[in-house]
Order: C-alpha cells, then sequence, then structure tokens
C-alpha cells in the first residue's frame, strides 16, 4: 500500500456497461488499487446500456466536467474487446481519458487539443491479458499509472486516426430548429441535442413540437409549469430538456431517444 | 488538488432520487471534489422514488447514525428546484446536514438543537446556477465547504422556520397501539412506525395485526420463524417489522407502505 | 476522525444481498468508517440475490484477486443472522475476510492455509448488537480493526470446522467433460463450472452442447463470433463461458443457472 504523506489525492472516474450486479467493477478497482491504494475511485454510472457506444459517450460528456485538473476518466463500453481495435490514452490539457478507441471519446478528440497515443506498453499491463476484458487487465492499470503522474506519451505510440463519432447537431433553417432526443433520464425527462446557444440564436422561444405535443414558449425550472403540464427548459448539461412537471415525460408524451423535436423561434431580438 | 498531509479525512454523505442510470450523482461528486479533491464521499442511496420527500426523509434518519462526528449528509429530494423554496445548512451538534427546505431534514428539526442557516453566499455556489440542479451548483460545494471546516453560520442568515414535517407515530389505546407501515426493504421486510418503545409500554406482544395477516408474539431475530412464516420483531432501526422467514413480506402478506398495523399487549409488566 | 499523515490505505471491499435503495450498505460503512475515517471503501455489489449464499460465494471468488495485499472483504449475506451460526474472521496470509459461517468463504478455506476465528470480542462490536443486523453491528466492526492493523487472532477462539460448501466442478468420462452453469452475467454470458485447465486436459475443444445449442470450437474472444452467433471461449475469470456476439445468451439460448454444459475434447495433444 502506497504512503500518503503530502501526496495529492489522484481521481479516477469510472464508467462502463458492466451493470452492478457482478463483480466485473470490482475487479477493475481492485487492479487500480493494487497500483495505487490511494487512488480515489468514483463511478460515474456502470448502468450504460450495454454495448451503447453512443450512449457512453454522452455519459462522459455530461457527468466529467466538474471534476477537478489531472482527474482520469475511465470508459469501458467495448463491444470490440480483444478484436484489432486499439486501446488509446487522451491528455485534454485538463482530464486524462482511458479506454478503447471505439468513439467513446469522441467529444474529447472533437473539442480540444488532445494528445491520443494507443496503449501497447507491456509494462503497464496485468502480466497476462484477458481477450475478453481489457478493462481490468490494460485500461485500468494503465489510468491507475496516469493519475499517479505518469505523461501520456509513455503508454505507447502516438495515434492521429482515433475514432470520432458524427455529431448529433440541428438543424437551422430561417425561424425553425430541427433536433433530435439524445437521452431520457431517471426522471423521464427528454434531453436534446439542441443547445443553448442554438437557442439563443433563435431570439425568443415560440413553440416546441415533440411527438404529438405542443409546447408554447420556455420555462425556466420545473416548478414555472402546472403539475402534470409539459415544458421546455435549458437543462443543467446546457441543452434543451422537454419535461412534465411531476411526471415522466417520456413515457407520458410517449417519446424516445432519436426522436424529433422543432422549435420555432421568434428571431433574434 | 489538495495535500492531504496531517489534515483529518472529512467525509460527505449523498443521499437522492436521482438514480444511479445518469451521471447527475457524478456531476455533483465532481464538484464537491474540485473543493476538496481527499474528500471521502460515501453514497447512502441514489433510490429514493422520484420527489419522494417522506421517503427520503426516512432514509437519512435510517442511515445516518453510525457515521463519526462531523460527518456531513448531502441529501437532494427536490421537486420545488429553482422555485422559492430556501437551500438550507444544519448542524445540530454532530454532523451537518445540506439540501433543500422541504421536509427532507424534519427529523434532525425536530430531535436535537439544531442550527439552521440558509445557502445564500454566492461564494459558496457555482459561478453560474442552474436553476434545475442546486444539487451540483448550490449544495455540493457548500457540503463540500463546510467539511472541510466552515461553520454552518457562514453560509447565509439564520433560518428558524424551516419545514418539518409531521412525525408518522403510533396511537395508543388502552392496550393496543395502531400504527402503519413506513417502508418496505429490499428482502420485503415492512418496517412500522411502531417503535421500541412504544412497544415496550405495551408489556408483552400478545398479537399483530396487519392486513389480513394475524401474528402471535413477537420474536427476536428471523431465524426464530418456521421458514415461510410470518413474525414480528423489533429491526436494526429500532421499528417493529413485519417479517417472513425467507420470504417476501410485502408481497406474500399483500400489505405495503401506509398499512395499518395494530399491536395488542398483555398490559405493562 | 483519524489523522491520515503517513499511515497507508487500508482497504475494506463489501459484498451483500442488501440491495442500494435501503440503507443498509450506507449504515455498515458508517459503522466502518466511526472506527477509522480514513478507510477506502470498496463496493464488489450489493445484488447478490437475497439469502444466495453460493451466489455470494461466488462474486467473492471472482471479484477480490485483484486487490492488493491486506485489503480486507466484507461480506454479508446471512439468512441465519441472530441464530447460532458463527461469526468468523478469516487470514489467508494475503486477505482478510469477516462474514458469517455459512459457506460464504468455502473458497478461501478450500484453497488457502487459512486461519480462521471466530468473532466473539465484545471490544469490537457494537455496544448494543441488533439481532438481525451483525452486518452493521458485528462484522463492520471487525473488519475496520483488521484493516487498521489487529491481528486475526484478536477477534476470538481458533474455528476448526468453518463451513466450507462442496465445490460445483466439472465430471470428466474419456474426451468429455460435464459441468453446469454457475452464473449468468448481465450481458447474459453463461459462466460454466469448466476451468482453463479442464479445458487444457481436454486437448482441443470438438464440440460444446448447452440445452439445445451445440458450437463447434473454442473462440479467443467475442469479436471472433458474427453478430448473433453463440460461442464458448475462455473467460475473464477463467472458466468456460458460452456467449452470443451482441446478444443475451441466457435469453436466446434459454439456458440458467444449473444448467448442463459438455464439453468433447479432441483428446491431449
Amino acid at each position: 500500500m502506497a504512503p500518503r504523506a503530502d501526496a495529492p489525492v489522484a481521481i479516477v472516474t469510472l464508467t462502463s456497461d458492466f451493470g452492478t450486479r457482478d463483480t466485473y467493477v470490482g475487479a477493475m478497482k481492485g487492479a487500480l488499487l493494487s497500483i495505487d491504494a490511494s487512488l480515489s475511485l468514483i463511478d460515474l454510472t456502470h448502468h450504460i446500456p450495454a454495448q451503447d457506444i453512443l450512449g457512453g459517450s454522452y455519459a462522459l460528456r455530461q457527468g466529467t466536467d466538474r471534476f477537478p485538473p489531472d482527474t482520469v476518466h475511465l470508459a469501458v463500453v467495448d463491444p470490440g474487446v480483444g478484436s484489432e481495435r486499439r486501446g488509446i490514452a487522451i491528455d485534454d490539457g485538463r482530464h486524462r481519458w482511458v479506454g478503447p478507441d471505439n468513439g467513446l471519446f469522441s467529444h474529447v478528440l472533437r473539442q480540444r487539443a488532445a494528445r491520443v497515443h494507443q496503449l501497447t506498453n507491456p509494462d503497464l499491463q496485468a502480466k497476462v491479458v484477458s481477450p475478453t476484458f481489457h478493462g481490468r487487465d490494460i485500461f485500468a492499470p494503465a489510468a491507475a499509472h496516469l493519475a499517479t503522474g505518469l505523461d501520456v506519451s509513455a503508454v505507447g505510440p502516438v495515434v492521429d486516426d482515433a475514432i470520432c463519432l458524427a455529431q448529433i447537431t440541428s438543424q437551422r433553417q430561417g425561424n425553425e430548429l430541427v433536433g433530435s432526443v439524445l437521452h431520457v433520464d431517471h426522471f423521464g425527462n427528454l434531453i436534446t441535442s439542441v443547445t443553448t446557444q442554438d437557442v439563443q440564436a433563435l431570439g425568443a422561444v415560440a413553440q416546441i413540437v415533440i411527438g404529438r405535443t405542443t409546447i408554447t414558449g420556455l420555462s425556466v425550472t420545473y416548478a414555472d409549469a402546472n403539475p402534470g403540464q409539459p415544458m421546455g427548459l435549458i437543462g443543467s448539461g446546457g441543452h434543451l430538456e422537454v419535461s412534465v412537471r411531476g411526471g415522466h415525460a417520456a413515457r407520458e408524451l410517449d417519446v424516445g431517444v432519436g426522436a424529433t423535436v422543432t422549435i420555432t423561434g421568434t428571431g433574434p431580438a
């Protein structure tokens, strides 16, 4: 076990589609702590739908912003484990990221001057690597070493063609903006691809159409609507969200991921 | 990242109705750790039913007792987020509590000489506060600052009218005590409003009636009954509990939260 | 709160059938941290099926290997709580284990020169012990004391007849090996009692029969099969696993825990 002394606390977050019934997450944590017992391990979520890379990418984008500088984000949604797909580590100048090169880190690759390296250094891997569990045997050890101060360049050669998924954005046509539902949260809120910036460019919001429902204007918070009433608002992640006060919008409006949302603006102020 | 050195470890527990599929809990933890990376963060539960303030209050009452002095309990079940409802911090002389002023902390306000302050100090909040996520932008930062030693009076003005829900208690009529089911746990145990003290005042328990089931006498532990047999006992939280050995009492006795339980005593010894 | 200073970080893992909706796990963590606030607490899983000792034993066997030396594993699947069943602590020379003596630690008792002691020392227990929650009042305090350096012999007298469940193994008849499904994981993978060693003794695998499905040969990783195709491979825990690429083998092959799997080998090389 590593002495703690004056060393700062290094944080590793974990995100996966492993669920919490098995001990796969526990095994990854064991591998992390066997390299540095003083790591602070924080679960983002392990309930990404199985093999849903887009869902994992969304979770990483929404859940990581508030962590302090130097945090390492370990993410494993990995349908291609054991195949030719690469493992990568990324340093974006603020946080580090470790996992499969399958698009999971698209938002990091897209938005920042990211340094990407392939995980090939055998000294940073388990002695025996299971072909079905790189999370435990390759990604967790790499994440632990990065968290304790290793530079991302030490994991292996530079990668300049990491896989970056096309971003789901919104299309503007005059006063109309067409987006789609990216995520349905635990409360049934419908979180869309329409951003604060998109909405601001429209001027004031006249109406929002989603499924068979038309909503007039934009609310500020859930309590602005009457119980049971649908509303649109800018959610905590900076996206337009359609909610039902005290209810479950996805069920009550019969709308899910991928559904179209159309916002009509009053024109720029 | 904060140096750890000789500083003691500060603990923050988290309780919410956020579930664990989204990254809302992760975002709160990021906000906490960005103020002090050395905090020890402990989840009580994030599976309070959505917007169930009474359920959240019950969880806080049952789950917090064993934590060491100075622990900070951050709790967010917050249907009124963004409205006029206040945010508060409470110091009860042993633990600190942070969250919405909506009754969630009723048991703290009721039982102890609690100092209550409103969360108004902007220096203890995120620079931009989302009107839909005070958990991340107001409560988490306040909890982190309290955990690192800030006095509760520094968060804002004194509150002397914090919301306190009516307590669900039991009614005594002669040898009969009438209470209700407060909670159904993971094993199906029916935890009632009847306390150890209530039962002691009755003398020995003659019978317990719940739903269509009559139970004779009081057991000490689950193994005292035969498999499949219903029993009453004093549970680990100091409340009368109705259980079925090796079974799921709520399903098998067809009884849920709010159901009436009637205990007949033999009279005081 | 304990000063951290130069002390190494002590790790306690937690495994139970408590689920995560109640605050039972939180109460155990409070009890642990009230003895040493600097403990690093790691959940293996709390979703062992209620009172499934065999399932708990499987989880402990699969999830604990990677943790660093001196880790303490606290496990509570405890249908006999409050009865005559003993509480025990085990030191196997590498890790320590604390929980009920009901077979939960069979793999530890079986495989190593384990020192087993009964938890009788009242100084290591809560002042008042609930007859229904030894996890909080006996096991958690003992685990915390062991993690901070107490020797296992200090908890109480030696136990030389701890309960050890019969191991579910595989039967070999010539070129045929007959085993059974031990566990269905979150992805629907069927993890069997057949080990790497069993398979190696067969030489190359000719075919695997499970339920109504026959699989030819052995794959190395999930990506080796076509989408929707069943395959057999050696999983990350060293057991033969039957999977469907991109699918849920248990549902699609209509097979569950206890089902028979028959492997035919080509004979030793």
